[in-house]
């Protein structure tokens, strides 16, 4: 075989152990409450405020939500200060503190994936949390700061009704394949392009 | 000229008046502040809940957010329950009943959504109110239960500061012609197509 093709085959093979792990976690269980692996993708506007108006919903439930922010750095935006109001169900990690473009430092940027990763991993372990927000996980995995088949492989382990939201565009193949609900956000019209720039309260 | 000839040299007419006449009412204002005319249209999921994101973002800037529903029912919802929490801030009016599909009453249609929309021209011209959602405001357009003429005069007109976020598949040609901002959310994935049905906290 090629090395094309033994990727490849190597590739199926893993994820049919994957899934049938998955599927062993889930077996008897209800589907009312089977957790749900979400992405929001595509080059439009609405992923990560999509993904924080299902936090918002699932609070009005009164679930626990974690969030990790994989890219976005300290500053101020609306939707921390409005979810830090929520401390007793919400719990909120921005680990990201602006990437390569910013810092032009790679190994950096690796290791602060790796730590908003092991933070992932400890929310998707809580048995206290139902919903985690992973936000531009994408990103990060898009320049390979983390390991796709790593990421496949714990988001997979997770327990059995446990929702997960992952957001930012470029969703690599290996993720969508694996997660039940894929939307595209496609940008029509957009108001940059008029001249206008990002806006509190509506952009950030 | 041919009837549709007639109809499309009064409509663009028609919306070159509307145009100028919003220029007018922007000369001078700054681009930081001035209101965004948004639009989340098509098949897949996020519209709404991209819209309830924004809403918590302009809440967490100390907004006021006015909130009309022009389908949804009297059914409890994730969003309603959390942003109740909110009444200094939020003005929160669900106006549908269940539309035709479940009443096959049109005239009590036609006559929830002039209701609803009497109730959101109110919102946008309040002056203590700096974003307004009009929710699933596309449906009721889309089975012309309200002019489409009728309400892009009506968003034209409004101040000049204040930000609109209008919800629903099939967002109208005429509509997005005025926009400023219009993703368009695509399915790529969906879990119903999993035999799963629609989760609470996730879903509604």
């Amino acid at each position: 075989m090629t090395d094309e093709a033994d990727r490849n085959a190597a590739h199926k093979a893993a994820m049919q152990t994957l899934k049938a792990e998955r599927e062993a976690l889930m077996a008897g269980k209800s589907d009312e409450t089977r957790g749900l692996l979400v992405v929001n993708t595509g080059d439009g506007k609405g992923k990560s405020t999509a993904a924080f108006g299902t936090v918002a919903r699932a609070l009005g439930w009164g679930w626990k939500v974690g969030v990790v922010q994989y890219i976005k750095g300290k500053w101020i935006t609306g939707e921390r200060q409005f979810f830090a109001k929520f401390p007793d169900q919400l719990t909120w990690a921005t680990m990201g503190e602006g990437f390569t473009w910013d810092t032009q430092d790679r190994a950096r940027d690796v290791a602060a994936a790796e730590a908003a990763w092991d933070r992932s991993l400890a929310m998707l372990a809580d048995p206290d949390i139902n919903l985690v927000l992973l936000d531009e996980l994408n990103i990060a995995l898009r320049y390979d700061y983390l390991d796709i088949d790593k990421v496949v492989e714990g988001l997979m382990a997770r327990p059995w009704d446990k929702h997960v939201i992952i957001t930012g565009r470029n969703a690599k193949p290996q993720l969508i394949e694996v997660a039940d609900l894929v939307t595209e956000m496609t940008l029509v019209k957009h108001p940059f392009d008029q001249g206008l720039k990002a806006q509190r309260g509506i952009d950030f």
